[in-house]
């Protein structure tokens, strides 16, 4: 089994480079793979990053800026050539259906496997997935339109029985396992407690990630964010641009390091880079004197929860 | 002065591979930069082959089908991050303006610059361009959906005087220059004529430039096409594929290469060509069977007519 994580598709903002792949990733959790954001050739470079695009049933746009979805129009129109029969759900704000029922309607053309749009509109988190161990929030987020950030969270598993020691206990019946694989511990009949921790192995924390672009600085979403273990966060601008970053509803390294350190989550990485600063390296070193664990990402890199 | 060229940002037909780059064009001619087609990418694609994205002022659009067009709003988009004050031409069939309004209403997003889009909606060929010592045609093709291809003719330059030999005939004025230039031969006074050959330089032919994209065999449009300098073909399939080619309103190297002898043109360039035929010069073995002077075309390649 492969541990959760993240593989970046793009980290660029707006404006194009010879080298640009503006926001797009892969969260791979528990078997799943949610497609977050799609910029402008993020099918090619879910090629690159050897992805198969049939195995993306849910897709999560953030907010209606051209460069967090210009890509997925060619995804749904490649899905339609590819004979797709899988449902695909995207949730997204409002307008990515009639933009999408545009382009349609112009080509003539039909998507024929079932395509279900699920609008956000809440300016507050909402649950918006509970499916396959995972459970999926909005984050809201602060930025020129409307845009949410995504918390996605591992269901806790049934814990593995150690059944050689279950066996000892022979007053435990089979209709017992369910609770002890819950984490309960066994009471015998004569009063004595067997702990959980002696019936079945030690399991792994469930694990969390979150995405948070665009947004400006906004301590409140820290809230949503305690303790996730991996926390993707935009980072426009080096903070020197701290008051341009504000006005374009962006954020920089600093901000995004305080937002980790607020939040106490366990690892922050960087992306939404300013074309303006070619060397990203700077982003890090910038928000490393705030929050420690921090990595400025790279295209077609991949990030373990 | 650099000669008309072409450089080809794409030439892949709508299924994404690896090093996917759909149709997309510039054609450098009398020192314009016509944007001809805009697949998904195609901004990156001028920044690898060096174009300055200002330089484009007008955009033609052959048809609606997303490898053909994906690519515009990005486009559209960086102009206005940039600042973009000249205006932008755009021609292409109905439905695109309506296209682009429905992404910039969502995104809460204006342009700016002056955009104006042409509606092409004829079905014979017509006129669309006199300026800047180039016509434009447009050339109906036979596809699934309205599409045009497009014609590209040099206009004749003003021939520059030989001016030692014009001030060997003393009684040539001024006033009398601009007829010379033309091509006009001098009559003296005296009722001798004097060869226009004599008083100017030879010229080099007016070039011009077809664009055929995409359209299944259709030997009418010949009569638009006739001793063209360059004409690019869309060549979806190998000619074992015909009917299937046929079906989806495509051609195949070899209808390609028929259409390229009937119109008697100088050289062909193949393109659009379907990711299931991965080595390219098999449709260039396969078209110069009929006419030999045939390319098939390679991203970021140009093309001299």
């Amino acid at each position: 089994m492969i541990n959760s994580n993240i593989i970046i598709l793009g980290c660029n903002s707006s404006l194009p480079t010879r080298n640009f792949h503006p926001t797009s990733q892969i969260l791979y959790m528990r078997e799943n793979y949610f497609l977050i954001d799609c910029g402008e050739g993020t099918q090619v470079q879910l090629i690159k990053a050897k992805i198969k695009i049939n195995k993306i049933d849910n897709i999560f746009i953030s907010h209606l800026h051209g460069d967090h979805y210009f890509g997925l129009i060619g995804i749904l129109s490649t899905y339609q050539l590819l004979g797709r029969k899988k449902k695909l759900n995207i949730f997204s704000p409002k307008g990515l259906k009639n933009i999408i029922n545009e382009h349609l309607k112009w080509s003539k053309s039909k998507i024929t496997y079932p395509l279900k749009f699920i609008i956000l509109s809440s300016k507050k988190s909402e649950k918006i997935y509970d499916k396959n161990n995972v459970n999926i929030y909005t984050i809201p987020l602060k930025h020129k339109i409307y845009t949410n950030g995504f918390l996605f969270k591992e269901k806790k598993k049934l814990k593995n029985l150690n059944i050689e020691n279950v066996n000892k206990i022979k007053e435990i019946k089979i209709s017992d396992y369910i609770n002890i694989k819950k984490g309960k511990d066994y009471i015998k009949k004569n009063g004595t407690k067997i702990p959980n921790k002696y019936l079945t192995f030690k399991q792994q924390k469930p694990l969390s990630y979150a995405f948070c672009s665009d947004t400006s600085y906004y301590p409140k979403i820290s809230k949503y964010l305690k303790n996730v273990d991996l926390l993707y966060h935009e980072s426009t601008f080096l903070h020197k641009d701290n008051i341009l970053a504000y006005k374009r509803g962006h954020s920089t390294s600093i901000e995004a390091a305080k937002i980790a350190k607020l939040s106490n989550v366990k690892k922050l990485l960087l992306g939404h880079f300013s074309c303006r600063f070619p060397n990203i390296k700077k982003f890090e070193k910038e928000a490393k004197k705030i929050f420690n664990n921090t990595i400025a990402t790279k295209s077609l890199n991949n990030y373990n929860l």
